[in-house]
């Protein structure tokens, strides 16, 4: 059971039902409706449940859905609109309130606004009265407490509904969901003659990617998070690019209908491999099913198109171990730890702590530089000493004893150095506990630290997900004065990436996080840390700064300036960049949250999300070029970045003046 | 005299010289500086004057300049930066700053950035001094008090540059402001070789359209004020198209070089024709002009240049009527006044009725309407009843008695109906005085006026820069229920107008408008009335909305909707829109503010201004497209308006969130 259908997970309950429904009747706790000319009873018995009744007949077996979808008025209501200015209509405009419990409305009808409005007409009566229509059909839904309403869009020709719409959406007082019903192909090119009859026939100006409706229509509304998608879809589908896109959106539902539907060899309803494909991407974006159309196989009964959703959505595949790990996180924004200025959290520590594949990889890496360091016939003669800077709780000291262990090679020291003093209490504990003398535990932070000797090997996990923006440049380049000449780094190179991104969702993250009296650019002026889910990627990632350890440059300068060039496929809105990184810890071994190098079950670093003030669009063919400085000074580091093109945007964090990372 | 040149009128003392300097030697007061290889003494001798002395001979007259652009550190500096990173430099950077007084400085010295510098060189070493000059030099100057600094833009590839500049931007410390100097035409399109010499070679991107360096340039630093342009003249000069586009800039100074001077026949420098109509139009904002390059003229010498653009200045066309009315309005918001709301004051009374043409054309048309009214052979016979709604101090009273008399017709009674009672003080005296019981004052909103009889003409000035704007529909169809079925209403037709507008000016008042606690958004959800100034308007006004008086419609709407698009000429960025109205009184008797058809000498409206939140870029060929709604309540009017190509931006005002016009 859920309390709020439009809220729940789909996978507590997720099947729901459009029915193009008019009330007929109404007795106490049942709605007697009209679906494809059949007489059906809905019954309410119990709170957040709806039975449904076929043939009028309450004694067979219900169906079970979780919501229905009702007109707000009665269609026949229609006739009062046919011409001229609206007449005043004598007796009421639709059935009574009282058919339902206040509960039930609010949980389980979303209303649906009558077909035959045409808010942007070029006839003025037909607007007007459109617009007066479309008035009275959303406050009678906010008077109902409806939690959401259905709009179609029939073209690209809405800024007058947009304008409606958005007059709604100022009022704080009631908050309604809008879900904006758009067709994965437009109606034009569909062959279905019924669906074709409904479209705006003195529209003439027809843009067949209906994404651009979307784009238009929320863009008009400042995609405000009350509006999003009831996707439709059509029998065949868009491209793969364009199926993308729509899932970097924010569908809350899909619109299914019976006409889409083939017929198994056992006669039950099925759906073509496209299509369960898509339901099965569109799952993950926890959407809401809506059922709409002719009952196809009356034999069967609609259950049967129900039970068939059902059973595709537990033949779901499993989930793959770092969506497992980052199940509630997607699309939340996180703050990039700033481990130099503040001490990490025992929790922090635990959870990275806890990564399959990270401390495996710098296991093999420092036993491979152990290897390179002492050759077989010196394993009996000479040792190496090692530093771990950064030690956190202990994790990169005991990957090195083991990788000692493993090469069957002798560590003359391991320091553990470092400067959270509440992590130095387990560092101490476990020097007492398990290592003894091979470890010297060192409270300090590594830059200041006066070295009794220096090392052969310098192994630290400094990585942010942007690779440098946790300064791990700016430590190791302290670090390194008490590295041997020939010494090892690990990591000894890491670089940074960054890919144009489409994400409204994460744009709209941002923006709600303005802090009072903070310009409202600051929130954009700053990178986050994030698990991408609801967003589309435009373009390869490509490489932006790398930095080598130990740096033997005669000054050494950690600023860094790079331009980087997109081409887009198609047209898109960006929302800002994703960011990346890859490291080499040493020789071959590697760190990667690249998309498609990443390392297999990694899920220490999510990526990073540079967010642009102003969403532009971009055309097909269009190249997005962005400028990022990585700019230091003496006391911090931050990012600056500008796209500049295909539109000039202002410089992001000029001088730091958002976001900087302290020193 | 000036205190501080570059806020000087330019009708004081507007000349200037930028003189390629070095600082040779200084002695008190005095600055020996080399100029085109020929020594010459700067003296200043007094406050805010540069007396120039050429062949270091003192006794010869000095030539007058307010200022001169000085290099901000010697040009010899340049060889510490030639190689590798920025060496440590023995002694001073330049020479000291007391070599003039604080006052000095801070008022005859514009500072020159170094023309070394590559700021976007994509030479790791010589973009990073260039960095560490270009830092020195903008600290040095603001270490002087100059009070601007000069750089210059060789190409479209300057985002380093725009972030470095930039960053001075960000201190609020020292409000220095910068003029980004840029040619008309491309360094890459001129023939001089010696100029063509300081391009930056490796830069292979060059784009042809300077303006796009500029926009580009002023984009990335948000357009602040303390940036602007300092245009510099070519031999060539580019279409009418590309100069308009210039003088919507903001324009602070002009940089002419002696090479562009012709000889006359008497051996004196002259200016081609193209360029002292340029010259002339650029008087208009206000310039600084800057002389430089080789004396050409020896025998005549520098001074000549000077006299002769004294010369074009002195020779400039008187303006006209209005220009001389709106002086000092220039660019300047005012908001739309509000005369139903608010009551008028009596300065604003006397403003308007001091127009020389509106209240010609008001008597005209009652003089056409009462020769309708009353044919010839009526006129002992027939009279009829004349109400002024919206009377104010009477000027319409006046014009109507008038018109009677011009025309040999008899008026019964005119009833002067004003809701001011301010105002109605003054024709209460009117009537005592002047008009006796011809005339009868009513003290009553005219919307609720109880009329003792019905009137045959309705005069009514109620008109706003948009037509419609101060509420003209709503107070006429009020009073047009005491006009006759065969009554005229004087005005009878109005009629609104837009165009889509650059002018960076304008969108930075509105946006330096914000007020506190409230959001950014709020000062660009609305009009403004302004005389449009450094702006260029991208295409021809199109109609919007229009009404006529009286309305006989079955049911009064006086909401509206309308759709415009524009054609776009060339690259260019959108900043909102300017509005006009035309206005039928009576038959072809009009009223207009409309440029093309602008009623003559006319001074009473200036046109007003939509904004649009986000500057828009335009390229040659798009179509803009905006909408534009009149929304009306029982309370209030506003306006809603959305562009939706090239670029779809959001509702600007919903709801009348940010700006309402009160009934």
């Amino acid at each position: 059971m859920h309390a709020n259908f439009f809220f729940c997970n789909a996978d507590k309950l997720f099947s729901g039902k459009l029915l193009n429904l008019a009330i007929l009747s109404c007795r106490n706790q049942q709605l007697v409706v009209e679906f494809d000319k059949l007489p059906i009873i809905l019954s309410f018995p119990e709170l957040g449940c709806l039975h449904v009744y076929l043939n009028s007949n309450p004694v067979a077996a219900p169906v079970q859905f979780d919501f229905i979808c009702l007109p707000i008025v009665n269609p026949r209501y229609k006739r009062e609109f046919v011409e001229g200015p609206a007449k005043k209509r004598l007796g009421a405009l639709t059935r009574s309130d009282l058919v339902l419990s206040g509960h039930d409305w609010n949980s389980l009808v979303v209303g649906k606004i009558s077909p035959w409005l045409q808010l942007d007409s070029k006839i003025d009566h037909i607007r007007k009265n459109s617009e007066a229509a479309f008035k009275q059909e959303v406050q009678f839904s906010c008077h109902l407490g409806l939690p959401a309403i259905l709009v179609p869009l029939k073209s690209g020709n809405i800024a007058n509904l947009a304008r409606c719409l958005n007059e709604s959406l100022q009022s704080s007082y009631f908050q309604q969901q809008f879900w904006i019903q758009i067709p994965l192909i437009s109606y034009k090119d569909q062959v279905d003659q019924q669906i074709a009859g409904q479209t705006e026939t003195e529209d003439d100006q027809v843009i067949d990617d209906t994404w651009k409706w979307w784009h238009k229509f929320r863009t008009l509304c400042e995609a405000q998070k009350r509006l999003s998608v009831a996707l439709e879809l059509t029998a065949n589908l868009p491209s793969e690019d364009v199926i993308n896109r729509w899932l970097s959106e924010p569908v809350k539902c899909v619109v299914i209908s019976t006409s889409l539907f083939l017929t198994n060899k056992r006669g039950y309803p099925v759906l073509s491999k496209a299509h369960q494909m898509l339901i099965h991407r569109l799952f993950k974006l926890e959407v809401q099913l809506i059922l709409t159309g002719v009952d196809r196989h009356p034999d069967k009964g609609i259950h049967s198109y129900q039970q068939y959703i059902d059973h595709l959505w537990q033949t779901q595949l499993p989930a793959d171990p770092i969506t497992q790990f980052a199940k509630g996180y997607e699309d939340y924004l996180q703050s990039p730890l700033q481990p130099l200025m503040d001490n990490l959290e025992s929790q922090t520590y635990e959870v990275f702590e806890k990564d399959p594949v990270k401390y495996s990889q710098y296991q093999k890496a420092v036993y491979l530089a152990l290897l390179d360091k002492i050759k077989s016939e010196e394993k009996h003669t000479k040792e190496v000493v090692l530093m771990v800077v950064g030690a956190g709780r202990g994790p990169l000291v005991r990957c090195a004893l083991s990788a000692a262990q493993q090469a069957d090679r002798k560590i003359k020291k391991v320091y553990a150095v470092e400067k959270n003093p509440n992590a130095v209490v387990t560092l101490e504990n476990m020097k007492d506990e398990m290592w003894g003398d091979q470890v010297d535990v060192i409270s300090c932070d590594m830059r200041f630290w006066e070295a009794p000797e220096k090392a052969d090997i310098l192994v630290s996990e400094l990585l942010g997900s942007f690779g440098d923006n946790e300064l791990s440049p700016e430590c190791l380049d302290g670090a390194q004065r008490f590295l041997k000449e020939d010494g090892i780094s690990i990591p000894s190179k890491y670089t940074s990436y960054l890919a144009p991104l489409q994400s409204e969702k994460l744009h709209n993250e941002v923006r709600t996080l303005k802090e009072k009296d903070k310009p409202i650019e600051t929130s954009f002026e700053m990178p986050y840390v994030v698990r991408l889910h609801n967003c589309q990627v435009l373009a390869e990632p490509l490489e932006v700064f790398t930095f080598y350890h130990p740096n033997r440059d005669e000054v050494v300068d950690n600023s860094r300036y790079k331009a980087m060039e997109y081409k887009i496929s198609q047209d898109a809105v960006l929302h800002g960049f994703a960011g990346y990184f890859d490291a080499i810890l040493y020789n071959n071994v590697t760190l990667s949250i690249l998309p498609e190098t990443h390392s297999p079950g990694m899920f220490s670093w999510f990526p990073i999300y540079f967010p642009v003030k102003i969403p532009t669009y971009l055309k097909k063919d269009d190249t997005v070029e962005i400028h990022l400085w990585r700019r230091c000074s003496q006391k911090n580091v931050w990012y600056e970045w500008a796209v500049t093109q295909p539109q000039v945007l202002p410089i992001h964090n000029p001088k730091g003046r958002s976001y900087t990372i302290g020193l």
